[in-house]
């Protein structure tokens, strides 16, 4: 058995391994542009950042390593073009002439590329965009040499390449086209929240202003935000991401507004043609409707899937529900399900429940405060939660996300257990307290 | 309505607080033997050892705050009898005269005494019991002046204790009948792993050897174990806890084997009698036998639900998983649920999968070993989990007693959203991970 994969990422590499773990004998050959392969994407803005000491840190295994281990890793190259009909996938080595290949499957995994705003100057030197290690790299060189750095796009990684580039002693400014930093997966309450403390670490956000202009000559020099024109030696688009469909559409798979079709087993419309990571369109678990999610945790978990498929297992990727979770300076934040605005966005009746409280018991060293807000239905079932803390924020929101995937009341959750011990919790745990606070409205409203 | 509580653990000042929260004109009085309520007697060992700086800090609320709350509040007396059949409790205050106090609702909230094993010696000076904030107290003093310590009982309250008095300066022996440490919550192969820390920290661990004499004249000097003669100058027995069952007996309230017997309600065998904490034998959640839950948390929670049912609402007390956690030392462990060896004994087969991992992703700074054992029915129902590691480790238990509360799979687990960012998680939980061994180890049996 043949199967050709294209791309590199957590997706396509999951994909590659468990292919080879389930077959043996299968033939496994991966396609990459990129010319380093097993890294997390993730983890770019804590290098930038000097967090995390370098981006070779960052690699987990080298094409050699999966060479030797019966994956063969052909990097540099693009795939050109794929003839579903022949079964054959072109592709082109740098600096060399197309290859053709065929395949018994094949699975697309050719992620998202950075959405590039369609303004002027983007085109500038010192401009770059946060997607693969090589642009990482070229970040942390180029900000060495800078003083003021405008992040574009407010998100969670535009702020943690924000956060990065301050702790570099750059002026940082953070600006969103929309009222709010992190708008995808947090309200306003709790983003306000984010907020206060980058503008307490000094970096400037800007909100409610769209990226106008970046003005330079071959660098850039001044961005220009509404009424905001800053000096600039550095900008980061980070503006979201589109997913990479053309050489799906190539293959003649169908796709989709959010990205290819898939059905659950993460196979595209044409049957030995599976696709998984960013590229893909998926459901969204409370909504039902056609969602991104591009996570790398998703690209991994569909990567399993279409991998037990080829392989004669069977297995089903369900739909998402989008669980994030970042680290931003000392701040942990986390998220997962609906927000009250997208809530409201659907048409759902809601209620919220809130609580302010402490890592650990209240008189033991270094507790910390964390606040919660939980999004449940009129009727009480969860929906969403949103946690702040300075830690244990991503444990708590996995305990969210099973509580919403196995449609838990929120009744039921003020009654669960949750573990106790003074160093470690409170005795009556954050989330419960949240819970609480919306069955009290509930309640009321009954 | 006139509510009696007697006891003034979490359970029984749960009660007191949501009975006046849902029931304004409740007349709420509160019988204690104690001076000090509204403190977390897990809490003592951390003061012990000096984490926490001092015994006030534990306490959340003097009398006085509730008495001007409208729960009165007698202090330093004991209920000495209760006339079910007039609605009576007789009490007797400190150096004063008995009182009889009629109610409308009683909850009894008594707790649990230490067991002190039945062997000579036990009345000398210099040998503790840790139940109370009194107690706590006393062997801090004590410790101050003493060089060598038998901690005798190794679960979790005694090795935090052990830890805290090796934090003085002590020398710590910590001993325990059963062939391993906690031998309550975790199997012997997790177990161990606690056991060489503590080593490590030059603790002395005495397995498979119980407590035959503590020899002195008033004071303790040495304890006797099996071929183990050890000096000492404090001595702490952390043998377990029995409920204290008198006074529901004294009331003709059905009593059994694991405690006062209550309906899911938190009502006892006589209508108008509650009672709740430690004194109330409640059911396994997953072998359905009857057991103890001597937890905070589970007070806790049965407060609120004596308080709701006595207040003319309605909730219901499910059975238990016992989550537990600890800290000892840098140590976090948490267990719920079944072991291995509870899953044997109960006749259960079973399935372990374990993983090995990291609490963060391998090249982020701090990053720490994570152990974990999931154990699940030979059909992929998961029973049970124990989570050794520096950090983490409550909220993860946590995400497992839903898990298992929701009889979750452990396919289903492996498929699960957790949430994902290099400095806080790692790509692929360990909680799949062990999942993902434990499935593995299904699949072949299939």
């Amino acid at each position: 058995m043949k199967v050709v994969i294209i791309g590199s990422g957590a997706g396509g590499l999951t994909a590659a391994s468990n292919i080879k773990k389930y077959s043996e004998k299968a033939e496994v050959t991966v396609i990459t542009l990129e010319n380093r392969v097993a890294y997390s994407p993730c983890a770019i803005p804590y290098v930038i950042g000097g967090e995390i000491a370098s981006f070779d840190e960052i690699v987990m295994h080298t094409p050699e390593y999966y060479n030797e281990h019966g994956i063969n890793i052909i990097t540099e190259s693009e795939a050109i073009e794929v003839v579903s009909s022949e079964n054959i996938v072109k592709y082109k080595p740098k600096n060399d002439n197309e290859v053709i290949l065929n395949y018994d499957y094949l699975v697309i995994a050719t992620g998202g590329s950075p959405f590039i705003p369609p303004v002027k100057g983007t085109d500038l030197q010192g401009v770059f965009k946060v997607r693969t290690i090589e642009d990482g790299a070229k970040i942390k060189e180029w900000a060495e040499k800078s003083e003021n750095a405008v992040v574009v796009g407010a998100g969670a990684i535009g702020l943690e390449v924000g956060y990065g580039l301050k702790e570099l002693g750059i002026n940082v400014s953070v600006t969103e086209m929309l009222p709010q930093i992190l708008p995808r997966s947090f309200d306003p309450d709790m983003a306000i929240k984010v907020q206060k403390y980058l503008e307490s670490q000094g970096i400037n956000i800007i909100l409610n202003q769209a990226l106008d202009e970046i003005l330079g000559n071959e660098l850039a020099e001044k961005v220009v935000i509404g009424n905001n024109i800053i000096d600039v030696d550095i900008v980061i688009l980070s503006t979201g991401i589109r997913p990479s469909i053309k050489l799906a559409k190539s293959a003649k798979c169908a796709v989709g507004k959010m990205g290819v079709k898939v059905n659950e087993k993460m196979q595209t419309s044409i049957p030995n043609i599976y696709s998984v990571g960013d590229c893909v369109e998926v459901y969204d678990g409370i909504t039902k409707q056609k969602t991104q999610s591009p996570f790398g945790t998703t690209a991994v978990r569909q990567g399993k899937v279409a991998a037990k498929n080829i392989t004669g297992r069977e297995a089903v990727f369900r739909p998402v529900l989008n669980s994030v979770v970042s680290k931003i300076g000392e701040l942990e934040i986390g998220a997962v399900g609906l927000t009250e605005i997208s809530a409201n966005l659907n048409g759902l009746d809601i209620i919220v429940g809130r609580s302010k409280a402490l890592t650990k018991a209240r008189y033991y060293p270094g507790c910390k405060p964390i606040d919660t807000k939980i999004i449940c239905s009129k009727e009480g079932k969860i929906l969403g939660c949103q946690i702040i803390a300075k830690e244990t924020v991503a444990e708590r929101v996995d305990t969210m996300a099973l509580a919403i995937a196995k449609e838990v009341e929120c009744e039921e959750l003020t009654e669960m257990e949750f573990s106790y011990a003074p160093p470690v919790s409170m005795v009556v745990d954050p989330i419960v307290l949240a819970a609480e606070d919306a069955l009290n409205k509930i309640k009321k409203d009954l």
